[in-house]
């Protein structure tokens, strides 16, 4: 006789939510999965509920991968009674949000855990992937042999609304990362070089700056842009005009770059051209006097 | 009785310039160096000119690292005769005025070559240092034994302006993804954590992004946003508001990562939600029906 793993419940079968039942049932977990459309295919070996209610009914951890926050709270108003379910919500939301559904699941006696998936939906169930989760520590606790089949569990506390913001910066970070792809991409494309024949170079360029983030990392937190300056502003700022001018010529927008030197340059008028890039942050920060 | 390592001239003692002076003269090269500015010191073992002129007569190789283009014309300038000599211009400039400068030096007898150097200054002469070059492939060839010594040469053909292009680009890339890293702290450091707790997380990320370079690359090769979809671009269009409204709530202007927004939408609404993001590239090309 073999002990049963925990089963569990997934809401929706979009590309991830597919993910994250496909790695359940390789795993071995009896799976019961619901979608709004019926055209989506269920995954092979998943039990498939008629019902948001069936589906809440039929397991005590019911995971949830919906589109957004809207479409979360449309489907958990249907879902009848919480009462003991744990409900791990997976979905992308804000701090904000995750802390008014804890809010509201507690209230009907559910324990709430929000994650942030750190992953596209090939990474599920390989090293590369990691999820962030906040929230209940008891729910975290009970749901983790389930979560650990999508990744590397980060439990970052009892704040549900912790995971939504690490989730979030995070992905502000990489939609500069994916902008500053595009817009190199467009101007060789534009200039004829096929994006196969730039990419090693643009990769091996941004595998070796990502480096910045643990360099900024130090300035930030002292709040000095001054020390172990390799790279002066003053400099930067004086050769951005021409990652515009090179855009312009090329017929290429420069709007997803652009934000950045008008920062610079009021930095480096504001007396900090001897200091390092990182101290633009402080221009972020609103009610910073240059507002 | 040893061979002589190619004696070279060094115009400009800044961060960068110093760097690679350094390396030359570690490689034991006989390197002269010059500077505007007497405050520079010069690299140990370097033998500084006086004047511009007795520095580029010093070598028939004469490398240039200044501030910007208009330096580089200011100081070539004044440099006397350049008949016979070769010039490698590590200076960030435009295509276009690469080209320009080319003309002019050929003009004058000169080889001229241009070169980007991707590195910052510590990590000249290491593995993780790599140069573009383009231009003379005479200068080239002869100045390699010199060039290989600050990292690994890339030479990508006669056209002066082929450096600046892929150097530009490049930083552009780069300027994206330190934008987002300087969002991303903001963000988070608004609600109190500190960078350095968050940074190996946003490196991780970051790291792992690094391979939309290549994805994307071959969908924007084909001009076909719709193959192996794995993160649909209608579902990041309706998550992306939440970083925003993170950023307000947060007192963080969203303006660094702001303008990719309407792009997606704007892509949402032209009926590529089920493609990829790659697609935005189409919306960056001048011209484009958007505008
Ligand atoms: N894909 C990724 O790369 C990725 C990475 C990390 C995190 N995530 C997060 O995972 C979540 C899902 O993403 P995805 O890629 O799976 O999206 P998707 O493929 O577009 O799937 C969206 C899902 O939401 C359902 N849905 C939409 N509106 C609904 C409503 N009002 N009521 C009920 N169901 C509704 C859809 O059901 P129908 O079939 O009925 O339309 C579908 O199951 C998002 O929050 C996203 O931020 C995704
Ligand atoms: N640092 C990096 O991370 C990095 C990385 C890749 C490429 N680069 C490129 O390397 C070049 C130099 O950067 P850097 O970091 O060495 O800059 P830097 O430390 O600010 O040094 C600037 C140099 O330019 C000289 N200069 C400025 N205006 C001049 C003028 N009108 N006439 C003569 N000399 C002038 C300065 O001389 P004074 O001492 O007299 O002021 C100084 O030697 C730039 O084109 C940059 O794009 C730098």
């Amino acid at each position: 006789m073999t002990e049963q793993l925990p089963p569990t419940t997934v809401l929706g079968l979009g590309s991830m939510g597919s993910a994250l039942a496909e790695a359940l049932i390789t795993a071995g977990h009896p799976t019961t999965v619901w979608n709004r459309s019926a055209t989506r295919p269920e995954p092979r070996g998943s039990t498939r509920a008629a019902t948001v209610p069936d589906a809440v009914a039929a397991t005590d951890l019911v995971l949830i991968c919906l589109l957004d926050h809207g479409s979360v709270r449309d489907v958990l108003g249907t879902a009848g009674p919480l009462n003991g379910k744990t409900i791990v919500n997976l979905t992308s939301c804000t701090p904000a949000q995750a802390r008014d559904l804890a809010a509201w699941a507690t209230e009907r006696g559910a324990a709430y855990l929000d994650g942030g998936i750190m992953a596209v939906p090939p990474m599920i169930a390989t090293p590369a992937a990691f999820i962030l989760y906040s929230g209940s520590q008891a729910a975290f606790d009970q749901a983790r042999p389930v979560l650990d089949r999508f990744g590397e569990s980060h439990y970052l506390g009892t704040d549900p609304g912790s995971a939504a913001l690490y989730d979030l910066s995070l992905l502000s970070g990489m939609y500069g990362l994916l902008a500053g792809i595009l817009h190199a991409y467009a101007v060789v494309g534009s200039e004829g070089v096929a994006a196969v024949s730039f990419a090693p170079l643009l990769t091996r360029w941004l595998t070796t700056m990502v480096g910045f983030a643990a360099s900024a990392a130090e300035q930030i937190d002292r709040g000095d842009y001054s020390v172990g300056v390799v790279s002066n502003l003053a400099m930067q700022s004086a050769g951005f005009p021409e990652l515009l001018e090179l855009a312009e010529h090329s017929g290429i927008s420069p709007e997803l770059i652009a934000p950045l030197g008008p920062l610079m340059a009021r930095r480096v008028a504001d007396g900090h051209g001897h200091e390092d890039l990182t101290g633009v942050i402080e221009l972020l920060k609103k009610g910073a006097d240059h507002e």
